[in-house]
Protein backbone atom coordinates (compact mmCIF):
# COMPACT_ATOMS: atom_id res chain seq x y z
CA UNK A 1 0.00 0.00 0.00
CA UNK A 2 1.01 3.56 -1.10
CA UNK A 3 1.97 5.79 2.06
CA UNK A 4 0.23 8.67 1.43
CA UNK A 5 1.44 10.39 4.88
CA UNK A 6 4.11 11.89 6.49
CA UNK A 7 2.28 11.93 9.77
CA UNK A 8 -0.22 8.90 11.70
CA UNK A 9 -3.82 10.01 12.52
CA UNK A 10 -2.65 9.62 16.19
CA UNK A 11 0.01 12.50 15.50
CA UNK A 12 -3.38 14.48 13.77
CA UNK A 13 -5.36 13.97 17.08
CA UNK A 14 -2.43 14.83 19.02
CA UNK A 15 -1.67 18.20 17.04
CA UNK A 16 -5.38 18.48 17.47
CA UNK A 17 -5.38 18.53 21.04
CA UNK A 18 -2.68 20.06 22.18
CA UNK A 19 -3.22 23.33 19.81
CA UNK A 20 -7.01 23.23 20.91
CA UNK A 21 -5.26 23.16 25.07
CA UNK A 22 -2.14 25.92 24.04
CA UNK A 23 -5.67 28.22 22.42
CA UNK A 24 -7.64 28.02 25.39
CA UNK A 25 -5.10 28.63 27.67
CA UNK A 26 -3.20 31.42 25.65
CA UNK A 27 -7.04 33.26 25.41
CA UNK A 28 -7.23 32.98 29.16
CA UNK A 29 -3.67 34.64 29.91
CA UNK A 30 -4.52 37.46 27.20
CA UNK A 31 -7.51 37.79 29.05
CA UNK A 32 -5.43 38.57 32.34
CA UNK A 33 -2.99 40.70 30.44
CA UNK A 34 -6.21 42.75 28.96
CA UNK A 35 -7.64 43.53 32.56
CA UNK A 36 -4.79 46.02 33.28
CA UNK A 37 -4.99 47.60 29.69
CA UNK A 38 -8.02 50.13 28.86
CA UNK A 39 -9.26 48.08 25.62
CA UNK A 40 -11.67 45.08 25.13
CA UNK A 41 -10.31 41.41 23.31
CA UNK A 42 -11.91 42.40 19.91
CA UNK A 43 -9.87 46.31 19.95
CA UNK A 44 -6.97 44.36 21.09
CA UNK A 45 -6.85 41.80 17.83
CA UNK A 46 -8.24 45.36 15.46
CA UNK A 47 -5.44 47.27 17.06
CA UNK A 48 -2.84 44.02 16.86
CA UNK A 49 -3.38 44.05 12.89
CA UNK A 50 -3.04 47.81 12.64
CA UNK A 51 0.38 47.24 14.24
CA UNK A 52 1.11 44.78 12.16
CA UNK A 53 0.22 45.45 8.65
CA UNK A 54 -0.29 48.97 8.65
CA UNK A 55 -3.32 51.73 7.69
CA UNK A 56 -6.31 49.76 6.01
CA UNK A 57 -9.96 50.17 4.90
CA UNK A 58 -12.72 48.90 7.12
CA UNK A 59 -13.49 45.88 4.31
CA UNK A 60 -9.44 44.99 4.96
CA UNK A 61 -9.71 45.29 8.61
CA UNK A 62 -13.04 43.01 8.85
CA UNK A 63 -11.13 40.24 6.45
CA UNK A 64 -8.80 39.38 8.91
CA UNK A 65 -11.09 39.85 12.05
CA UNK A 66 -13.84 37.72 10.42
CA UNK A 67 -16.29 40.24 11.48
CA UNK A 68 -18.95 41.94 9.19
CA UNK A 69 -18.07 45.26 8.03
CA UNK A 70 -21.28 46.65 10.21
CA UNK A 71 -19.37 45.59 13.13
CA UNK A 72 -15.63 46.19 12.44
CA UNK A 73 -17.93 49.52 11.45
CA UNK A 74 -19.11 49.86 15.26
CA UNK A 75 -15.92 48.31 16.90
CA UNK A 76 -13.70 51.88 15.05
CA UNK A 77 -16.03 54.00 15.92
CA UNK A 78 -15.78 53.42 19.75
CA UNK A 79 -11.88 53.16 19.23
CA UNK A 80 -11.79 56.46 17.43
CA UNK A 81 -13.80 58.28 20.05
CA UNK A 82 -11.07 56.60 22.45
CA UNK A 83 -8.19 58.01 20.21
CA UNK A 84 -6.75 54.43 19.84
CA UNK A 85 -7.54 55.14 15.92
CA UNK A 86 -8.07 57.73 13.50
CA UNK A 87 -9.86 57.40 9.70
CA UNK A 88 -7.56 59.21 7.20
CA UNK A 89 -8.83 59.53 3.70
CA UNK A 90 -6.54 58.60 0.84
CA UNK A 91 -4.88 61.72 -0.64
CA UNK A 92 -5.21 60.09 -4.41
CA UNK A 93 -8.64 58.80 -4.55
CA UNK A 94 -10.43 60.75 -1.58
CA UNK A 95 -13.44 58.34 -1.61
CA UNK A 96 -10.83 55.49 0.23
CA UNK A 97 -11.00 56.00 3.70
CA UNK A 98 -8.58 54.17 5.56
CA UNK A 99 -8.02 53.45 9.58
CA UNK A 100 -4.83 54.27 11.05
CA UNK A 101 -3.56 54.02 14.33
CA UNK A 102 -2.97 56.70 16.75
CA UNK A 103 -0.14 57.22 19.08
CA UNK A 104 -2.29 56.17 22.19
CA UNK A 105 -3.57 52.91 20.54
CA UNK A 106 0.20 52.36 19.58
CA UNK A 107 1.97 52.42 22.96
CA UNK A 108 -1.31 50.06 24.26
CA UNK A 109 -0.86 47.29 21.62
CA UNK A 110 2.80 47.55 22.12
CA UNK A 111 2.59 47.20 25.98
CA UNK A 112 0.04 44.45 25.65
CA UNK A 113 1.98 42.38 23.18
CA UNK A 114 5.41 43.26 25.82
CA UNK A 115 3.28 41.32 28.35
CA UNK A 116 1.87 38.88 26.75
CA UNK A 117 6.15 38.11 25.44
CA UNK A 118 7.21 38.24 29.27
CA UNK A 119 4.33 34.99 30.05
CA UNK A 120 5.78 33.47 27.26
CA UNK A 121 9.20 33.81 28.19
CA UNK A 122 8.34 32.35 31.74
CA UNK A 123 6.82 29.26 29.93
CA UNK A 124 9.69 28.59 27.75
CA UNK A 125 12.31 29.02 30.61
CA UNK A 126 12.78 25.39 30.93
CA UNK A 127 13.24 24.50 27.18
CA UNK A 128 15.76 23.45 25.67
CA UNK A 129 17.57 25.41 23.16
CA UNK A 130 16.83 22.62 19.92
CA UNK A 131 12.97 22.72 21.40
CA UNK A 132 13.02 26.26 20.95
CA UNK A 133 14.03 26.36 17.84
CA UNK A 134 11.96 23.48 16.70
CA UNK A 135 8.70 24.83 18.30
CA UNK A 136 9.19 28.11 16.14
CA UNK A 137 9.91 26.60 13.40
CA UNK A 138 7.33 24.04 13.05
CA UNK A 139 4.77 26.71 14.19
CA UNK A 140 5.57 28.93 11.49
CA UNK A 141 5.57 26.63 8.85
CA UNK A 142 2.25 25.12 10.09
CA UNK A 143 1.23 28.82 10.24
CA UNK A 144 2.20 29.06 6.62
CA UNK A 145 0.29 25.80 5.25
CA UNK A 146 -3.07 27.18 7.25
CA UNK A 147 -2.52 30.33 5.25
CA UNK A 148 -2.68 28.41 2.34
CA UNK A 149 -5.54 26.18 3.07
CA UNK A 150 -7.71 29.29 3.60
CA UNK A 151 -6.59 30.88 0.15
CA UNK B 1 27.91 37.49 31.09
CA UNK B 2 25.67 34.31 32.34
CA UNK B 3 23.98 32.84 29.57
CA UNK B 4 20.31 33.06 31.00
CA UNK B 5 17.88 31.03 28.78
CA UNK B 6 18.30 28.53 26.22
CA UNK B 7 16.35 31.94 24.17
CA UNK B 8 16.37 35.15 22.02
CA UNK B 9 13.91 37.61 22.80
CA UNK B 10 13.17 37.55 18.61
CA UNK B 11 12.36 33.80 19.00
CA UNK B 12 9.81 34.17 22.31
CA UNK B 13 8.55 37.38 19.61
CA UNK B 14 8.14 35.35 16.90
CA UNK B 15 7.07 32.67 18.40
CA UNK B 16 3.90 34.83 20.39
CA UNK B 17 2.82 36.24 17.39
CA UNK B 18 2.85 32.75 15.47
CA UNK B 19 0.52 31.21 18.48
CA UNK B 20 -1.41 34.54 18.19
CA UNK B 21 -2.16 34.37 14.45
CA UNK B 22 -2.39 30.52 14.80
CA UNK B 23 -5.29 30.93 17.71
CA UNK B 24 -6.90 33.36 15.96
CA UNK B 25 -7.26 30.73 12.34
CA UNK B 26 -8.15 27.26 14.65
CA UNK B 27 -10.61 29.61 15.88
CA UNK B 28 -12.57 30.48 13.10
CA UNK B 29 -12.34 27.13 11.85
CA UNK B 30 -13.60 25.66 14.57
CA UNK B 31 -16.59 28.06 14.29
CA UNK B 32 -17.05 27.42 10.29
CA UNK B 33 -17.17 23.33 11.42
CA UNK B 34 -19.54 24.24 14.39
CA UNK B 35 -22.02 25.66 12.17
CA UNK B 36 -22.98 21.94 10.87
CA UNK B 37 -23.42 21.26 14.19
CA UNK B 38 -26.26 21.87 16.70
CA UNK B 39 -24.17 23.66 19.54
CA UNK B 40 -22.72 27.07 20.16
CA UNK B 41 -19.01 27.38 20.91
CA UNK B 42 -19.63 27.41 25.11
CA UNK B 43 -21.43 24.00 24.24
CA UNK B 44 -18.59 22.91 22.17
CA UNK B 45 -15.60 23.56 24.97
CA UNK B 46 -18.09 21.79 27.85
CA UNK B 47 -18.73 18.79 25.13
CA UNK B 48 -15.29 18.96 25.22
CA UNK B 49 -14.24 18.73 28.84
CA UNK B 50 -16.77 15.92 29.73
CA UNK B 51 -15.51 14.28 26.74
CA UNK B 52 -11.73 14.09 27.69
CA UNK B 53 -12.04 13.93 31.85
CA UNK B 54 -15.46 12.09 32.23
CA UNK B 55 -18.19 13.77 34.71
CA UNK B 56 -17.58 15.97 36.89
CA UNK B 57 -18.90 18.88 38.91
CA UNK B 58 -20.47 22.31 38.28
CA UNK B 59 -17.59 23.76 39.61
CA UNK B 60 -14.72 21.61 38.21
CA UNK B 61 -16.30 22.52 34.60
CA UNK B 62 -16.36 26.32 35.66
CA UNK B 63 -12.65 26.17 36.35
CA UNK B 64 -11.69 24.28 33.16
CA UNK B 65 -13.73 26.93 31.02
CA UNK B 66 -12.47 30.03 32.89
CA UNK B 67 -15.93 31.05 33.89
CA UNK B 68 -18.36 31.92 36.70
CA UNK B 69 -20.03 29.04 38.27
CA UNK B 70 -23.68 30.84 37.44
CA UNK B 71 -22.65 31.18 33.87
CA UNK B 72 -21.72 27.12 33.56
CA UNK B 73 -24.84 26.40 34.98
CA UNK B 74 -27.05 28.76 32.91
CA UNK B 75 -25.37 26.65 29.74
CA UNK B 76 -25.58 23.27 31.61
CA UNK B 77 -29.40 24.27 31.60
CA UNK B 78 -29.91 24.40 28.06
CA UNK B 79 -27.16 21.58 27.41
CA UNK B 80 -29.62 19.31 29.68
CA UNK B 81 -32.86 20.59 27.76
CA UNK B 82 -31.65 19.36 25.10
CA UNK B 83 -29.93 16.42 25.93
CA UNK B 84 -26.50 16.52 25.63
CA UNK B 85 -26.16 15.94 28.77
CA UNK B 86 -27.46 14.71 32.08
CA UNK B 87 -26.93 15.83 36.21
CA UNK B 88 -26.49 12.98 38.05
CA UNK B 89 -26.52 12.69 42.04
CA UNK B 90 -23.58 10.69 43.48
CA UNK B 91 -24.48 7.28 44.81
CA UNK B 92 -22.20 6.87 48.06
CA UNK B 93 -22.55 11.73 48.64
CA UNK B 94 -26.14 12.36 47.41
CA UNK B 95 -25.12 16.10 48.15
CA UNK B 96 -22.82 15.80 45.08
CA UNK B 97 -24.35 16.43 41.76
CA UNK B 98 -22.03 15.76 38.75
CA UNK B 99 -22.45 16.42 34.45
CA UNK B 100 -23.07 13.56 32.99
CA UNK B 101 -22.41 13.47 29.00
CA UNK B 102 -25.21 11.39 27.23
CA UNK B 103 -24.93 9.98 23.83
CA UNK B 104 -26.53 12.76 21.59
CA UNK B 105 -23.88 14.74 23.24
CA UNK B 106 -21.05 11.84 22.76
CA UNK B 107 -22.09 11.54 19.39
CA UNK B 108 -21.78 15.42 18.50
CA UNK B 109 -18.37 15.94 20.00
CA UNK B 110 -17.13 13.07 18.30
CA UNK B 111 -18.04 14.07 15.24
CA UNK B 112 -16.59 17.72 15.64
CA UNK B 113 -13.69 16.67 16.92
CA UNK B 114 -12.89 14.00 13.83
CA UNK B 115 -13.81 16.91 11.34
CA UNK B 116 -11.08 19.18 13.05
CA UNK B 117 -8.20 16.41 12.75
CA UNK B 118 -9.65 15.96 8.92
CA UNK B 119 -9.05 19.89 8.53
CA UNK B 120 -6.16 19.83 10.35
CA UNK B 121 -4.74 16.35 8.37
CA UNK B 122 -5.31 18.56 5.55
CA UNK B 123 -2.83 21.42 6.74
CA UNK B 124 -0.43 18.53 7.74
CA UNK B 125 0.03 17.07 4.29
CA UNK B 126 2.61 19.34 3.13
CA UNK B 127 5.09 18.81 6.45
CA UNK B 128 8.32 16.07 6.50
CA UNK B 129 7.51 13.29 8.79
CA UNK B 130 10.39 15.15 11.05
CA UNK B 131 8.84 18.65 11.24
CA UNK B 132 5.14 16.42 12.38
CA UNK B 133 7.28 14.96 15.29
CA UNK B 134 8.65 17.95 15.88
CA UNK B 135 5.42 20.11 15.83
CA UNK B 136 3.44 17.28 17.97
CA UNK B 137 6.57 17.15 20.58
CA UNK B 138 7.09 20.60 21.26
CA UNK B 139 3.12 21.44 21.59
CA UNK B 140 3.01 19.31 24.19
CA UNK B 141 5.91 20.11 25.69
CA UNK B 142 4.66 23.64 25.86
CA UNK B 143 1.20 22.91 26.54
CA UNK B 144 3.15 21.13 29.98
CA UNK B 145 5.03 23.97 30.96
CA UNK B 146 1.78 26.41 30.64
CA UNK B 147 0.18 23.92 32.77
CA UNK B 148 2.90 24.49 34.98
CA UNK B 149 2.56 28.12 35.13
CA UNK B 150 -0.87 27.96 36.36
CA UNK B 151 -0.38 26.14 39.22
Amino acid sequence: MEKEHAFTMEQVGDIERELRYISSIVKQKGREILADFPITPPQFVALQWLNEDGDMTIGELSNKMYLACSTTTDLIDRMEANELVERVRDTSDRRVVRIHLMSKGKSIIEEVLEARRHYLAEVLTHFSEQDVTDLARTLQILHNEMKRDQS
